[in-house]
């Protein structure tokens, strides 16, 4: 872990609230780490449905796959998570750890081995002990209690520098729901691959199919939305728990209902939220970029474009460099194979259009420029002029702290 | 430019003999750079032919516009490359300079100015004053002779460390031909974008529509399979002259003609040497790595694979790093969006497995594997299992001198 908290890390940290249905504990089960908590046991009440979305990765980690399984039945007890090791590309081992592990948090929470979901994080190709969880699993259950949602967010870090929450609150008809989010991820990470994991749990009662499709609709602009290095994970998990235990919530069956409007938007909140919180603490960021791109053909197109412009190591390195290089911006966009006109193309740098209908903006002003990429959040739109396609990504800079981190530690 | 010569740069520099029906010069023009050549003419004997492949850039240069235009009549009399302005991103200003430059060129070499293709390097989005040109052009013309390519490889340098040259010999028949090649490209570079340039001249007799052939086979598995940072400049160009100057060539019309087999394969090696320097002279690179992918369903699977993991930064921070970091190539095989099956996958660092069927290969010698990451070049193989798919790429490792090069030139 890192000793230092990124310079981009939240003023704040919300106080979390307890989540009617939800009880955490941490552990020190010494997977990898010393010293520190490395699992995470949260229970859930009965009747608690889930919901999730994963890696794209044809490589996936044994806990991807156990929860691909086993979110079929749309039902959970118990969430395990451990950082240190990620169980991923770890072959038959890594199916014997899973089952394992299932099966000891299963006898600890009195529940079913296919009720429980699992994610894990850390070094890639190890195989995880899986026995590792016994001796502290009946200890986890037993002191679970609701609202430690800090202390679990902390117990998933691997080399993020601080622990990531959210939390909001929604109306669904008479009832008041509450929505928790912890996240964890900030690249990808020494001494191996790190994963972004993200859990979310509300006290709301919604079946488990309408959940499925809040969630990836709540992922689109979200956590899909970021990059730090566009290298994606085997492990990326986002798992959301729905208690039905909110006083009075009543059960929501279909996604489309339209009691959910307060809480989908607070849901897309909270999502965003910690999104954000993961660009913020990218490996070696000194700058939090949003990047928006208007005027493509399309939604998807313009996404394309912009994480063209995004993943560009060469507009990553001039941002850390606070230089408002609106060619390597061109570059980005050419490369992307997207319809874009070249003379049609505008940018703008801090909201100042740098650059007009293919050329250089004959009226920009350098020094004020300048004054804009000093600050620690960039803001960098392109207007392609094509269509009415918009779209928008959060991204941070490429500095050399990144090579130190992801390249250095064995020198 | 670089003060120091990349550590990777070939151990020695090929005598460059002339190519009948090809004079040049170098002059310094004051683009940007001072106290260095920055403007190369090259004449060509009348019956000159002409093949060109160009950036995919939605957003390209000007001169890559004017020569996709001028290369139909399949004839040129000069080429006319400049560095320190790339002359890209500058609207209307951009074609007035192609045209100024190209009449300058028409002028000295006594041919229209259809028949002057063009390249520039360097700065984007900053006007290019075409009449720079006039008080050299003249001059060029009347100094220009054979055997300059050394000299013409130097003028056309941004930040590249070192002059990229190649030279092969090949019998057409009863004729002896001679292919010369010339290269610029580092990456992208600080102050702003540079671009892969490359020039190849032979004094064989070829039509224009079989060296456009050659030429777009040829790139395929050279040029095509290098990357350094995964950022496409606006400007890439590749050029091939053929005089058919050289005695005795037998004038041939069509790729597939049988005699050109020799040729083919010289043209090859001219084309693989000059990308290779290329990879040698990635900005900030300590390492060139070849990455061979095999077992997939297709080459072009093979392709995007092995591309994946040639732009990860995670792999080539590893690399960096010295470190055989097999699970971040498990990672970019995962992402890449192409079949794959996890537990039939196997890796290689310098032609000893690490991995092996979805895990950590049990017998192999982290010593052994540790001595290889230690060499200055890296050989990386991964085999998918799948079908008969197999590519090559290379690149080079992502150092903390990439990101000085792209990003510390403000600070």
């Amino acid at each position: 872990m890192s000793t230092s908290v990124s310079l981009l890390a939240p003023k704040t940290v919300p106080d979390m609230p307890a989540v009617a249905g939800v009880r955490l504990a941490t552990a020190q089960a010494g997977i990898r780490y010393a010293n520190r908590t490395d699992v995470l046991l949260a229970l859930f009440d009965a009747g608690t449905t889930v919901a999730g979305v994963f890696t794209k990765s044809k490589c996936p980690s044994a806990p991807v796959e156990w929860c691909r399984a086993n979110l079929k039945s749309g039902k959970a007890r118990a969430l395990v998570v451990n950082s240190g090791n990620a169980n991923a590309f770890t072959g038959k081992s890594g199916r014997v750890a899973t089952k394992l592990t299932a099966a000891i948090a299963a006898k600890a929470a009195g529940c079913k081995p296919s009720e429980i979901v699992l994610a894990s994080t850390g070094v890639i190709g190890e195989p995880l002990d899986g026995s590792k969880f016994a001796p502290v699993m009946q200890s986890l259950a037993a002191r679970a209690q609701p609202g430690e949602f800090f202390a679990a967010a902390k117990a998933i870090m691997t080399t993020d520098t601080f622990p990531k929450v959210a939390t909001a609150y929604a109306r669904i008809g008479e009832a008041t729901v509450t929505i928790n989010g912890i996240a964890k991820g900030a690249g990808m990470i020494a001494p191996d691959m790190a994963t972004m994991l993200s859990f979310i749990f509300t006290d709301a009662a919604i079946s488990a199919p309408a959940l499925q499709a809040l969630l990836k609709d709540g992922v689109a602009d979200t956590f899909n939305a970021v990059t730090v290095d566009g290298d994606t994970s085997t492990s990326d998990t986002l798992m959301m728990f729905a208690t039905g235990q909110a006083a009075g919530a009543p059960k929501i069956a279909r996604a489309a209902d339209p009691r959910l409007k307060a809480f989908k938007k607070a849901l897309l909140a909270v999502l965003a939220n910690l999104a954000e919180q993961v660009a913020r603490d990218g490996e070696g960021a000194r700058k939090l970029v949003e990047i928006v791109v208007e005027g493509a053909v399309s939604k998807a197109s313009a996404r394309r474009i912009a994480m063209s412009i995004a993943n560009s190591p060469l507009v990553k390195t001039a941002i850390a460099g606070e230089d408002a290089n609106w060619g390597r911006v061109v570059m980005a966009v050419g490369k992307a194979g997207e319809p874009a006109d070249r003379d049609k193309l505008s940018i703008w740098f801090g909201g100042i259009r740098v650059a007009h209908k293919g050329a250089r903006d004959p009226g920009y002003d350098e020094a004020a420029v300048s004054a804009e990429m000093k600050k620690p959040e960039i803001f960098l739109k392109v207007a392609l002029g094509l269509g009415k396609g918009r779209d928008r990504v959060l991204t941070c800079d490429l500095t050399k702290e990144y090579i130190a981190i992801n390249g250095d530690y064995r020198s």
